[in-house]
């Protein structure tokens, strides 16, 4: 599918993989630890590292030489999915948090609570769905059988 | 699991479940608009239109009388899934384009693009993950089996 939602679900859409990256994002490099924290099955954990590896999101790092040992550090390309990692943080916060409140706080260094936000970069702006509008050319994201029908631009938002 | 990423993705973690948010906020409404975009089964389809009615992201309304026919519309909490939506398109299109770049564009009113970004509220000022402690307790996001070695808060950020 040409689609960058798509794309991206492909690569990071398992429930398990975004986990992996969110305890990445907490400092954990280890598999021992990874395991540790999110009581997954190592068979399951080993193959999500690779996948991530694979898809050049993890690198894999020789930290220990006798015997070898391993760890797991985010890339460029994995560190870019900090935005994709607080948005979704941020909705539970705000629809699926239970009686206690948002279980995690992120703490920008000033003080103050961080949070993923859709804006304008030249307006500086924050922005809701009505005010974009998503431009797509004729072929994106149809799957073949259903071409025939489809319009140049879609006008987001509604409801 | 005390996570809001872990409960966010419980909802809209399944690969087409998030496809098909993303139809409803290109302004997608009927069944059979969804079915045509989307190429997927009819009976999946159906079963994840009513999953997420069930969690209150789509509401189900009256359109036509004889024969009754319903559309899905975004309701508030489903609207406010545009960080998430936006910020997987943005990683996608710096990733995971093709030859052709981004298949779609999100224009804002403006004119400019509009990206997902995480931001400090107060500061105003674009963050990554090297400028934002994670605060969590030390129950939060650890299984049961894992609680007896954790700490109260990781520095995130790394690589």
């Amino acid at each position: 599918m040409n689609c960058s939602v798509a794309r991206t679900l492909e690569v990071v859409g398992e429930w398990w993989t975004m986990l992996v990256i969110r305890e990445a994002f907490f400092g954990v490099r280890r598999f021992d630890d990874f395991q540790g924290r999110l009581g997954i099955a190592r068979n399951v954990l080993a193959a999500r590292l690779q996948g991530l590896v694979d898809n050049g999101i993890l690198e894999r790092r020789l930290y220990q030489e006798r015997p070898e040992r391993f760890e797991y550090r985010l890339t460029e390309k994995g560190r870019d999915l900090y935005p994709v990692l607080v948005s979704l943080m941020g909705w539970g916060d705000r629809w699926m948090a239970g009686e206690n409140g948002p279980p995690v706080t992120l703490r920008h260094d000033c003080g103050h609570a961080a949070e993923a936000v859709v804006m304008c970069r030249e307006c500086n702006e924050t922005l809701t769905s009505r005010q974009v509008k998503a431009e797509r050319p004729a072929e994106a994201m149809v799957p073949a059988a259903a071409k025939s029908s489809n319009a140049a631009s879609y006008t987001s938002g509604q409801g």
